[in-house]
């Protein structure tokens, strides 16, 4: 059992569904597709379930369909971090493929509907198809870029630039100059994320204003995400295809976060988004 | 090309060694070492030299035989982010498996040993060991874990136990009751690495002399390594086979960091080292 829930709701199973589009799976061949759609269940979770806990034998790994979910660790005197807040797409507990045990508590923050995928179907398959084991790497790549980033921006952003880099990830999927969103989790989780004090995430969103950030209870307006974006962007080192929110433009096409830049590494001129310029 | 050094000698080949044990390649079958060993080049760096720069095209993956290297980024803006310091054993560029250009430059902070393997071998490997992957996913998994580590402690340590926490990580093989080394590199790049300001890791060090740690330049001493891990390892989430630098025993043992405590996660009773005890 990997559920462990005080609501007798939580984790209820409905039929098998297909899991939402995402890159784990884009791109498989139909029968490994067609064996995860069949195995693969729907669970519920409410806000505050458990889909696992830190130290569970690992027996699914799971893709959310949609709501909000919590990666965190709890240390031995009580303390929790937060490792991750994800939400449609992401893949949760995929170390359970290689490994016997969660390696975080997955909790819902709001409601959310996830797809449970039996590891050990994972593993048959990958036995025909070597290259499943190759979805887990990516996976992991993506997530250690990921914490890496956090690490760098944690090193050299300020608290305001952390928070409107969030402000930009939530609204990604707006397509206009500016717009408004609802904030979709708690601010309290949103200050652990980002490794700050409530209190400090709150001045960043009031920080924000100059740059065009209005907030009114839950909801946050943007005036020209462009602004917004020269302001938050700048010096950071992802490009716009490992940014955890680059804007999207109507076509769908991932944008530019900042202006290019040169800058030398052992005497070779690099520009910002990868190119190789001269060797001096 | 993927050497980019100022200094002539740097990158210079000698012939085909092994590479020091790493569980990276431990256990694996004798034909596939057998064939990274005869393919894998023997490179020595000066301090200060790259061994490859970010988004240089990725040709092969590197042991460190022995000496540091220190793993970044630069930001468009030119500044730079640590993301590792890495010593004997450590893989470095094993992205370059599944992605055609470095993610992070790699320099030897001090001079270093490094044996240099051809991503093509690994690959033309794998077709035939498809188990081959799975050590790039573990290796990915580690330094996930290693990250996401940092990040816990950058929010729920003090600047004293991420400095003391590197010190025991530095001085893991000393088996004695307590002990004094050197330190094995720059401190600038020691606070670069915990994310910190070189004024506040001087700060941290001398702010240790209470729990029995003494500095005389590059010299550390420890009175006793168990007082030190009880002040340091205090609420650390880390098991010890995922902490990146537990105390080994005499026998070669890993050592538990801090005594067991018990936690509640989702209405179940869990120990620090992973055992579930009760459901209510």
């Amino acid at each position: 059992m990997d559920d462990n829930n005080s609501n007798p709701d939580a984790g209820s199973t409905g039929k098998a569904v297909p899991f939402p589009a995402t890159e784990f799976f884009d791109g498989l061949p139909e029968p490994d597709l067609l064996a995860f759609a069949t195995a693969a269940e729907k669970k519920h979770y409410a806000k505050g379930d458990y889909i696992f806990a830190q130290e569970n034998n690992a027996t699914h790994f799971y893709i959310v369909i949609s709501g909000w979910v919590r990666l965190y660790r709890t240390t031995p005197d009580g303390q929790e971090a937060t490792a991750g807040v994800l939400t449609t797409g992401a893949v949760i507990g995929e170390n359970a493929v290689f490994e016997n045990a969660y390696q975080y508590s997955a909790q819902a923050i709001e409601a959310a509907e996830v797809s449970a995928i039996p590891v050990s179907l994972f593993r048959e398959r990958m036995a025909q198809s070597p290259n499943l084991m190759l979805r887990v790497t990516q996976e992991l790549a993506r997530k250690l870029e990921s914490a890496q980033l956090q690490i760098e921006h944690s090193t050299l952003k300020s608290a305001l630039q952390r928070v409107g880099c969030l402000l930009l990830r939530l609204s990604a999927n707006i397509t206009g100059a500016g717009g408004a969103f609802n904030f979709p989790y708690d601010k309290k989780i949103a200050a652990q994320q980002l490794g700050m004090q409530r209190e400090t995430f709150s001045r960043g969103l009031s920080g924000l204003r100059p740059v065009g950030v209005t907030v009114k209870g839950s909801e946050i307006g943007v005036d020209n995400f462009q602004r917004l974006t020269d302001y938050v962007c700048k010096g950071c080192s992802a490009y716009p295809d490992k940014c955890p929110g680059p804007r999207v433009d109507a076509s769908g096409r991932k944008m530019p976060l900042y202006k290019k830049l040169y800058f030398f590494v052992g005497g070779v001129l690099c520009d910002t988004y990868g190119g190789l310029l001269q060797i001096f």
